[in-house]
């Protein structure tokens, strides 16, 4: 019974008794059936079983988790499974790079024509110097006509 | 012998007759026993088979090969699969959609920065305009001087 009261979901529907060392009973309990018959469709039981012991416990969690993933996408998507979410997952990744690349050279863009803009502004506070020059001879010039007359 | 001269590799793997109506034969030629032996280990023979009985001919070479992919990842990477493919690339499209969001505040950024020395620059051309009544003034002002003496 894998320690639970009732027979595993992998052991009801191969229909064997449950041991108390059943390799399924931890990661299969007696209420996943669907989860069992999923995996078993795609992977097969047998091959389920020698994956997992293969591994060390504290990692056929984490398998049994990406088994039942990977069954899931191959049943709903028969040809490509989750090679099809991978092509998927590298298109979008390709987009996003593209779109960082725009955004990268749209600020090389902007800042070459803050550059540009800042030369501009430079050379216009440098008439303002002058003006300002201007405006001291204006002055001067405005004092000299009120004392000629 | 799936209209080859020698049985195909899973029929080689599984020492069995290669039938003219073979359903792996077109897939796995006499040469890629390692092929088939990696899906045949993963997902097991009779899955294979049952998987591309229920696909139309045209889609079977497409499944298969998806098929060889997932098996692939699952050897290399027991524990995740192809599962941690997809798990690394959402991480990659996560980062990516991070630099498109910073990439994106600093174009907004420096087109406020835009924004904000446009304004300073039509208030110094508007003194620049003065400046050029101004400068009439003064030739003007000059003028009269002139005449004055």
């Amino acid at each position: 019974m894998g320690g639970s009261s009732s027979p595993c979901a992998s052991c009801k529907l191969l229909r064997r008794r449950c041991t108390k060392d059943c390799i399924f009973a931890p990661y299969f309990p007696p209420n996943e059936l669907h989860k069992f018959a999923i995996v078993h469709k795609v992977f097969g039981a047998s091959n389920i079983s020698k994956m997992l012991q293969e591994l060390p416990i504290q990692q056929r969690a984490d398998a049994v988790n990406s088994l039942v993933y990977e069954a899931n996408a191959r049943m709903r998507d028969p040809v490509y499974g989750c090679v099809g979410a991978i092509s998927f997952l590298q298109n979008q990744i390709s987009q996003l790079e593209m779109q960082i690349a725009i955004a990268q050279a749209e600020i090389l863009c902007i800042q070459m024509q803050d550059d540009n803009n800042n030369n501009y502004n430079l050379s216009e506070i440098q008439i303002g110097n002058n003006d300002n020059n201007l405006q001291h001879e204006y002055i001067s010039l405005l004092q000299i006509i009120n004392n000629t007359n």
